[in-house]
């Protein structure tokens, strides 16, 4: 994954993907102590940043693979991207996602014209589901993560940032098996070496922070109310990149994250799902670095029931 | 209220105001059948347009007038306004409040740093508890509406439109007193007069609706969950330029108002109040003219409990 890469995806998912807004709140920073940027992916088509990645490699087929359909696994926003972008591109979409996914996910997918085939988390395996469709279909499979064109994909994020927000001296994304960041790391630091670069996870999926203390790939079990990152472990593509790139991980609490995510829809008026708030929590708790000018959160997703958000 | 004063409006609000996103969603086009673009002043400072004006006002006081402070009135999102307008300016502010107002917003108004000053809405009156305040400090009032200043201070939200939508052939916004309706046609119409002007209205506060077609100021007996519309009458300085400029006054339910805030929270993660979102639900209710191409939609404010939420 380099710099032409990520150039590449960008005008490839021009079409498709919105360049998002950046948001600022004074409350915020003054909260934080430290001027933030927040970028909305939670407003981005699909309601999070998986458009870019899925996108990036659904427009990069043959028409003879895009006749074959698409298929795909997904607790949630990867199959609403991956939806979206082969509705796009004329493509049949099939989306494996676990039953108990939440309804709000399921229902947009759907609404998207892909095909929905639920399985029991507990008892079936997704990659095997998902093999089964591959096999049967001959649909060309599209990862979640993992990918060099997912990645630079997801760097496209980055590349927007370095004009929404030429001031920033650090940014921070969430983590889960770390494609968002590393794509953005290495967008940025391609361009401005000396931009600091951040992940945020939750506690209890701190698979990331452990592995790069240990310099090898961690297993953990996660357990964290931000359902997007519950990652086992870093990304075999991704963890070399961040090792390089990214200066640290910061951890957070559920309850900073639920802080974070009220603090965004009580005073920012918008929806952040809990994956999407860990970068939010680590500034708004002063986990970063005291000696910040001006950071970049991203804001991952926003893909949250809306009973969620009552209990805030 | 001419072009002249808009303009002059948007240099003098540029060191606070925001310059809002304007978001699209390809579901609510299809919803609504008609591509639609969201003007989102649920993200600006304060939570609602009411800056706009505010800032137009407080801005050109002389630095006298600003040495005595300012007061304003307000169930809610102009006294936010005023708040963050003086505490730039560096004024002193107090904002008399109901003291059955959301707590988000005595909450928000308290902390720009404004005195607020509750009354009982059922025993007493707002504008005598303000006068007295005025009389006893000399501060200048800020009103809320029907004042040209504050007309073309919301009149810069049509500015922004005109470059951030320019394929649109309709605008339809709110309808309280008309005051962001008015600026807003002065500004789009003075340069763009084929762009179709509508406002949209709650059924149980519909006195503009009512007032256009008698052709003189009705009074009403507001009864609707969007509590920034619960005007009596339309401003005496906004009604003539309405009669001049908007082609209707579009009329909603406080079940359409409900269904709109639901779309706008979960498919489009951005929160707005019920006031904010009329002009929205008289699109996806499919109640204006069928034959436009484009439309804009102004999201006027946001700031709603998060307990109002959960029950959408």
């Amino acid at each position: 994954v380099n710099q032409a890469l990520i150039e590449e995806a960008r005008l490839r998912i021009a079409p498709i993907a919105q360049r998002t807004p950046v948001l600022t709140s004074l409350t915020f920073n003054t909260a934080a102590g430290v001027r933030t940027f927040f970028k909305c992916e939670n407003l981005q088509k699909g309601g999070s940043f998986k458009i870019r990645g899925a996108a990036n490699m659904i427009l990069g087929l043959s028409p003879d693979d895009l006749a074959r359909g698409v298929v795909a696994y997904s607790s949630g926003n990867h199959g609403q991207a991956v939806a979206i972008a082969a509705r796009h591109a004329g493509a049949s979409c099939t989306v494996v996602m676990p039953s108990d996914a939440p309804r709000s996910k399921l229902e947009a997918t759907h609404g998207y014209g892909a095909k929905v085939v639920t399985y029991d988390r507990h008892r079936e395996n997704r990659e095997k589901v998902t093999q089964a469709i591959h096999s049967r279909t001959a649909a060309v499979l599209v990862p979640p993560l993992d990918h060099p064109l997912i990645i630079a994909g997801h760097g496209t994020a980055g590349l927007e940032l370095l004009e929404q927000a030429p001031e920033m001296d650090a940014l921070i994304a969430p983590v889960g098996s770390g494609g968002l960041v590393a794509g953005c790391a290495v967008a940025v630091k391609g361009i401005r070496p000396e931009i600091r670069i951040f992940g945020a996870e939750p506690e209890g999926a701190n698979d990331t922070f452990v592995s790069l203390r240990a310099g090898r790939l961690v297993e953990v079990t996660p357990d964290t109310i931000a359902d997007g990152l519950r990652s086992l472990t870093p990304g075999k593509l991704s963890f070399p990149i961040l090792q390089r790139l990214v200066e640290d991980v910061i951890l957070v609490s559920d309850d900073e994250i639920r802080a974070a995510m009220r603090f965004l829809l009580t005073r920012m008026k918008i929806v952040v799902e809990p994956s999407g708030a860990v970068a939010a929590a680590a500034l708004l708790s002063r986990k970063l670095p005291s000696n910040l000018k001006s950071a970049v959160v991203i804001l991952s997703g926003g893909n949250v029931d809306v009973e969620q958000l009552g209990t805030l």
